[in-house]
């Protein structure tokens, strides 16, 4: 259900049945391959003519239900057939829901350049370094000076504040009308790092803009966030009180952050050692890059660590989420090999839990407070994290700088999209201007108009498991949530279909099922459900499909009534006759291979 | 780890090798089977020589990580061992986490009689009826005024608030010096139902309590929380200004919420309709006991509901967790019998989302945005839901009222037990008279005196699937994982173990692997492997585990190199000659089944 839907004029609907969207020629079109309706796999086009822009390429991390999925990415089956009008990727900013999917979109499509921020250029490099895809594409820097240009689009650029250094909003230029794209941002009037460039932003709302693309997701969050120098200035005050070993927890992408913990450690005359592979490669990063600058003779190695008195050392660590793997919860778990907590530690947590992971957050925190640490999360009283995007008193305010004419809300859920429309609405957006839409809908903007087309991109969720980045089916998936509640029983059943005879006693294996002990009598119990089932049925000639019907239409019923539970019930079916043969077939190619 | 662990004279450590726990003849012990360390599966137990007196008896539901388990209940090896001096089980209140361990604990042990409040006595029946287990057990009611006496014991209730109606502390008699139990409960200076009994915790403070166990749930929340008349105002306030239809989700057994949220409905003349068979039943229970108040003709049937204008209907219904199967989120999903989302419907979350339910709690709220809904969410700006249980100021004021010599934090995770115990050490109770104890650890209560001795009950967390209250093995739910996280592949093997040769081609057979049209080569090739592999392992002779682990050393690497994933590889060996033998005397049964 879309809102205020302007069904564009007839001659703009065609033909869909041949994939090809055909539109009026002076069109520009906008959409998303992903990043409407979910936080994540955010990935915007901007197509016309003859040419697509891209604005970021990310990936999703899968929730619970998507069992054994690593990555979700975005189809990117459009931008396969439309190969040839691709001419940049543009990147907004570094985190994982922008760039993540670079290297499966690479895999798809050939791409020339992708233009991405200092601090997005080298983790992207680094990406690509450890994939050995680094010479697949050319990767140049941008900054808030930099355009873009191409036949019909020009682009330019402007700072924002983000919980990520080198964050940049996008001015798009078509021959339709100016679009901004926000990119990830808030509004910090004493930020830490970059400023938001007011005054471009404000002067880019002075010449005009049709369409404001601005970040959602915090939406439903009143008021303007707290400041990252207030959250400084909290970690300081509290470092200077802490008794014994300061332990700090972040997301180790802050890198803005992590340099204020850094500094307020040395402040307080700690010594510093980093722990968690990706906060090591973001403190590299950032030292290379001069967003992090502590001088090197107050970092320690591990050796050095326990010879230290408590109240001199500060450790930096990942593990803020709670991620199994990661260093806080080795620590926690006392499998840590260089630190074991001790009554006195103090561990801060300047982070706020993503909605799902509180639950393993929670379990940290346990573990770290049973071991004797003193244990400091974030709560309205402290101050010791902020968000990264804007609330609503700041969505307002960039909607009062740019003054666009119509809003589209991007990056967040369907609920944050339509609060952040209700928020445009109250800044003077005029009610059916603004474009909720849902990734693959297609906005037209012609002549500084724009409106919701009755267009359709093939978009989807593609699960990217292992090194398998052409997908999982979902009847793969529904098997493994299958699995996962009751497990499995396989019946081996041997016959000769020549005599139409059951050879030898079905063989049942169980995983997952019943522990094993127990299930003796169940088993031998279901052995003979089957046989008796498949001796009737075998009276008259059958099939090897019936067969299967016939074991699982025998079994299920009498596992359900003995255990109430459904394991996936996997007949196989091994025929004498064809064992004969093949096994001969077999042992020809045995030969053959050996000569 | 313990803290402020004070060791029992060498008197009282006992031979624990011969699992039998023995101590000075007079002193009372205290232990819990579960509830600390924990939300969930409250159970604490007071024991004198002979005679065990338990109170509450609840389930824990699990997490995402145990796989297919329904429930979690406490071992109750001990108490099973102890039968004999089982003397009552007291229920403080009827929440699952309290009375949901009933039928199972019924499976392990006889028991003459509960003891439970009026409105748990009635859920108490219903649970036991639909389980035909109602003759099992004599369940008597109780009320502030009754009296349970034992040789050893003599137990007197008073009346707490909760979020359900009929809540008791209770106050333990012992010949060691008295204990009060709150139960969980919450102070409310304007509550809706019955109140707490301040005088009589205050007398009871006042004659002299040596241990008090108080419900640390809220232990992190500062403050004293919203009444439940504030919320009741909230709601009619809001009630008043819904265009279209009302649709509230709440918590079932909040007797009291689901009561003014129907008088606020009657009030703005709304005819009220329930949906959701746990929120029938509770209103059932409730009209029968007088706490929903609400004349009949104020109900209309389903059949009624679509024929009347919105802004006379009002629904109550279950799903405030997210809950997939519950009325509100197949409302959502568009599945529900009787009911269609439409533009200018509201939904009120009259409740907060469980840590853990959160993103399927968001996932409800944009489905019903997304079909037009405007949806209210519990936040501190509009007071729609208040907890259940004390926050600190709360926590104090018992602190306050029964003036322990002892104080022990139950009802919750360690975390909280430690936050709950620094608030106690502010109200006056000496540190080191602070027990933080786990489940099965034994505080000895002797002479007024209390301390945790070194002392340990068996307990342990039995997961129950389906009708399996004997329990799950965790190599069960270890193999459910590995099987959600990638699937299984399952290789047939036949062989001669006469000739030691093999028979046919290996048969392999996947599920919740790889897709299976993609699969095709990859098996196709796994068998080669398998076949080169097992060729090569019987040119001498083996045994069945050595093929087995040969396949698996095999396939393994094989599988992990083309797909990055490591599916449960599960070998079955059929023998020929097993299966020849096993297969006549297959014949013979059959054969004696039939005469």
């Amino acid at each position: 259900m879309k809102e205020n839907k302007i069904t564009a004029p007839k001659d703009l609907i065609n033909n869909k049945s041949n994939n090809e969207i055909q539109r009026i020629k002076d069109d520009t079109l906008v959409y998303a391959l992903g990043g409407l309706g979910e936080v994540g796999k955010n990935m915007y086009c901007y197509e016309h003519e003859n040419e697509i822009i891209i604005i970021d390429s990310g990936v999703i991390f899968p929730g619970d239900d998507l069992l054994g999925v690593d990555y979700v990415i975005p189809d990117y089956t459009y931008l396969v057939k439309n190969q040839k009008k691709i001419k940049a990727l543009i990147i907004t900013h570094g985190h994982e829901d922008h760039i993540g999917g670079i290297p499966f979109l690479l895999q798809s499509i050939t791409l020339k350049t992708i233009y991405a921020p200092r601090f997005a250029s080298a983790q992207i490099r680094k990406k690509l370094d450890e994939r050995r895809m680094s010479k697949a594409v050319k990767i140049v820097e941008i900054d808030s000076n930099s355009t873009v240009e191409t036949t019909h689009f020009t682009l330019g650029f402007f700072n924002t504040t983000h919980s990520i250094p080198d964050s940049l909003g996008v001015l798009i230029n078509t021959p339709n009308g100016r679009i901004v794209h926000t990119g990830d941002f808030k509004f910090d009037l004493t930020p830490v790092g970059s400023n938001s460039d007011y005054q471009k932003m404000a002067y880019i709302g002075q010449i005009g803009v049709s369409l404001l693309m601005s970040d959602s997701t915090n939406s439903a969050v009143a008021g303007f966030s707290i400041s990252e120098k207030q959250v400084a200035k909290s970690i300081l005050d509290i470092a200077k009180k802490i008794p014994g070993r300061m332990i700090v927890a972040t997301f180790a992408s802050n890198v803005h952050r992590v340099q204020q913990i850094l500094e307020a450690a040395v402040a307080c005359n700690r010594k510093l050692i980093i722990f968690g592979r990706s906060m090591e490669n973001v403190v590299e990063i950032g030292r290379n890059l001069g967003t992090i600058s502590i001088a090197k003779e107050h970092f320690i190695t591990a050796d050095q660590l326990n010879h230290l008195p408590a109240n001199k050392v500060c450790i930096v660590c990942t593990g803020s989420q709670g991620e199994p793997l990661a260093a806080l919860s080795r620590i926690a778990n006392g499998t840590h090999r260089h630190i074991k907590m001790h009554p006195g530690d103090s561990v801060i947590f300047s982070s706020n839990p993503i909605p799902g992971n509180a639950t393993s957050v929670s379990a940290v925190v346990n573990k770290l407070t049973r071991a004797g640490a003193n244990v400091l999360v974030n709560s309205p009283l402290n101050s010791i994290h902020t968000t990264g995007h804007a609330s609503q008193d700041e969505q307002k305010l960039m909607l009062q700088l740019i003054k666009p004419d119509y809003f589209m809300p991007i990056h967040g859920e369907y609920k944050m999209l339509k609060l952040h429309a209700d928020t445009a609405i109250e800044t003077g957006i005029p009610k059916e201007n603004n474009l909720i839409c849902s990734n693959g809908d297609v906005v037209i903007l012609r002549n500084k108009q724009a409106f919701i087309s009755d267009l359709r991109i093939q978009t989807d969720a593609i699960y990217v498991d292992g090194n398998d980045a052409t997908g999982l089916s979902t009847a793969v998936l529904r098997d493994r949530r299958l699995l996962a509640d009751s497990g499995l029983i396989a019946v081996i059943i041997t016959i000769d279909s020549r005599t139409n005879k059951i050879l030898c006693k079905p063989n049942i294996v169980s995983r997952g099922f019943v522990y094993i002990r127990e299930s003796q009598t169940l088993l031998k119990e279901a052995e003979l459900v089957v046989y008796d089932a498949l001796r009737k049925r075998m009276q008259t000639r059958t099939t090897f499909g019936e067969l299967k019907n016939c074991v699982r239409s025998a079994l299920e019923p009498f596992l359900y009534k003995k255990t109430n539970r459904n394991p996936i019930v996997i007949p196989v079916i091994l025929n004498r006759k064809e064992a004969m043969v093949q096994s001969k077939v077999y042992r020809k190619t045995e030969n053959k291979k050996s000569v």
